[in-house]
């Protein structure tokens, strides 16, 4: 008898190479502990609520009272609900066609929010941003997914990605069958980028026959916890545009800065500061969203791109692609809007809101140092200091006996400490190898 | 100098190729004229909030309070809340990770929720559902399409779809590349479907070397408003089997029957009853929403979807595709959750619950009256009993001149009728020639 169509030999082959490292052997052993009544901690997905943070609660509460929109006609919803609050509802709902439960009229997003986004941007680059270029998206992956999507056409097209990777990345490119073509972060020089390696492994895929499509940036980084500098910014934008690549910049972690040093600069700012004709070339697109930065409300599921220098009819069929699957869920939408237009001085909820955000950053900042240095204390352990983003990625030098007893259980040596880690103390973690990360 | 990975001509031709007729050209000058201040209808997506359809009220206070779940900590709360509600919101809320901005620490979705979505299958069937195989996803549409890309290898991989057709599956099989081989409904056999006719579109795919790997069926029917008997259902299930087809089942429409003749039956239910050998060896995966029925969710982004007879490992693979975009949205979760486990007799809520939903499928049932005989009184105009699902399908027969001048402004004649249509009365509908449906 033939296989079956869902039988595993006859899947799309690009199917069964996905991996997703974030969620492996590791994820599945931390779930089967965790139904057998051990305590997990998770750290192998930067998912702060189930941490213990809590949510902002101006945004929680506008969000509550477009979902039960009734309550507005209600003489008793001054009791729970602060005014500003109230109006902030009123005026998310006029823009939606029947409230949460309908579409939004237009699959990029309500029209409303995709204003507010484009004065945050305008705001914080010092160019003003094109709500006809900003689509709303059910978290930022979907929108790195359909563009990947959009640019691979094949096995012959590669995405340069950096490594240590977030898994996303690699998960995607095989997918849609692409090619990962990866570049190195130097963990000895803090992380770092250098533009020559870029150009190596670059001429690296062309000798096997791939032509480099788009660079992806993390900034800062994931798992790294790196931030860019501008000049860093500059050279990748100017290798962009020799080497003819559209610029994904995964800009997620830009709220989680935790040193003066480096603050967190945008692509897009960077790319304006240069002028024509560089900054009417580049083609780059910049993915952001509400799951990180002192929101982490990664369960609402609410994300946004925007789009530079993309032709017309390109931006045209992204529209249709978004279209098919319809567009974010209203309430991630509403999300999306309160973070890029908060409670302003003289607000109702500003105090309460700045003393919550600020609360949230001051502690994910103390922890990031508290972090760094433990690892640095431990014997045959480094770390880089976490400037950004959520994630710690230290260096453990495992005695040759460990590596041993690795091989003999069949495991890579990282994942089979990772394994054990896990076992003894129930902390879940992901190891360097699944971000691709070299050996050592 | 070369174009550029996101110039038009340079995109996945996959991409370039897709179409969405529900958003195409008529969506767009609706959008205009709505830009313009022309008040428009919009028909032509079941969107039922957007025409006034309220939502349920049970179901927003559960997830309201999710959202606001400070709220549960306040003493005023029972002044708008209902204690019903309040205790099922901690009942949901207990089984997240850390409340709606964690992600669902299972990929899948909550476990407690594909639990309560078992039970509800095994009622609705009398066969028990088993959690392990249900999935919750952010709309019907995702799992769909999460399908489609692991069924579709390549252009010799062939998608039977009924036509007149949801745009969602012509959409879909051209972004991963498949071929759509079409099967026709006889409008003039009120949209029934003819065994013989599904061996032909099977035997004329394979004279073109397409090797059909899966059906779908839309169960109350998009956009024709059937509902398939048993008997019909048993002919689908035999004809799978006997060439090897997966039976995709999209009844997100099961709540929307609108007559007594035909209740909706589930394939599931059918292929159970038929007993061994067949209800082993049948890969079926059907699909459900809080998008449609008396919920009208849409802008939730809820759905979910199971699988029954599908081998292990490929259950895992779809886990790992899953897991890569995350799991849905935890609100929607949880209205899937409320869907398939409303309020109880002898629950505050239920009296209300109950005149609310029937308040809202009696209205559709008479609104669906009402349209199907508004349009057979109208000369040249006749359409099928829409007998469930949300849409009227009427055929129009145009005027020779009609036609002639729809040739002179380039555009197909319906889709002519359609924008004249729209410019006069506002009314946003979708070109029979939209849906694949047949000349006349």
């Amino acid at each position: 008898m033939s296989p079956k169509p869902l039988d595993y030999d006859s899947l799309n082959e690009n199917v069964k190479k996905m991996q997703y490292a974030v969620r492996g052997e590791l994820y599945l052993r931390a779930s089967e502990l965790q139904k057998e009544g051990k305590k997990i901690i998770c750290t192998n997905v930067g998912n702060p609520h189930a941490l213990g943070q809590k949510p902002l609660t101006f945004p929680r509460q506008v969000v509550a009272l477009c979902q039960a929109s009734f309550l507005l006609d209600d003489s008793n919803v001054g009791l729970l609900f602060p005014a500003d609050a109230i109006a902030r509802a009123k005026h998310y709902l006029a823009m939606t066609s029947g409230g949460l439960g309908a579409y939004a009229t237009d699959s990029r997003g309500l029209p409303g929010i995709r204003k507010e986004v484009a004065e945050f941007i305008g705001r914080r680059d010092g160019y003003p941003g094109d709500p006809e270029l900003i689509f709303l998206t059910g978290g930022a992956s979907i929108g790195v997914m359909q563009f990947l999507n959009t640019i691979i056409r094949g096995a012959g097209d590669g995405i340069l990605v950096p490594v240590p990777q977030c898994p996303l990345y690699s998960a995607t490119i095989s997918l849609f069958g692409g090619s990962l073509v990866p570049y190195f972060l130097e963990e000895t020089a803090n992380w770092g980028l250098d533009v020559n390696d870029l150009r190596q492994s670059v001429a690296e895929a062309r000798s096997k026959g791939i032509t480099v499509r788009a660079m992806v940036i993390i900034n800062p980084g994931n798992p790294t916890g790196r931030c860019l500098s501008e000049v860093n910014l500059k050279e990748i934008i100017h290798f962009c545009y020799q080497e003819n690549l559209v610029l994904l910049g995964d800009e997620v972690y830009q709220q989680n800065i935790y040193q003066d040093e480096w603050p967190f600069i945008s692509a897009r700012k960077v790319l304006m500061d240069m002028g024509p004709p560089i900054s009417k070339e580049i083609q780059l697109v910049s993915f952001h969203t509400v799951s990180k930065g002192y929101w982490g409300e990664c369960g609402q599921r609410g994300g946004y791109f925007e789009m530079t220098n993309i032709p017309q009819q390109t931006v045209d069929k992204i529209y249709t692609v978004a279209a098919t699957s319809h567009s974010a869920n209203v309430a991630a939408q509403i999300f999306i809007g309160l973070m890029v237009n908060p409670p302003k001085p003289g607000d109702v909820s500003y105090e309460q809101y700045v003393r919550e955000s600020k609360g949230i950053l001051e502690s994910l900042r103390r922890r990031a140092r508290i972090m760094t240095d433990g690892f640095n204390s431990c014997r045959n352990v480094v770390c880089n200091f976490t400037e950004g983003a959520m994630y710690s990625f230290p260096q453990i030098w495992l005695p040759p006996l460990a590596i041993e007893a690795a091989k003999k259980a069949g495991k890579v040596p990282d994942l089979f400490y990772c394994l054990k880690l896990l076992e003894a103390t129930g902390i879940s973690t992901v190891p360097g190898s699944g971000f691709g990360q070299k050996e050592g």
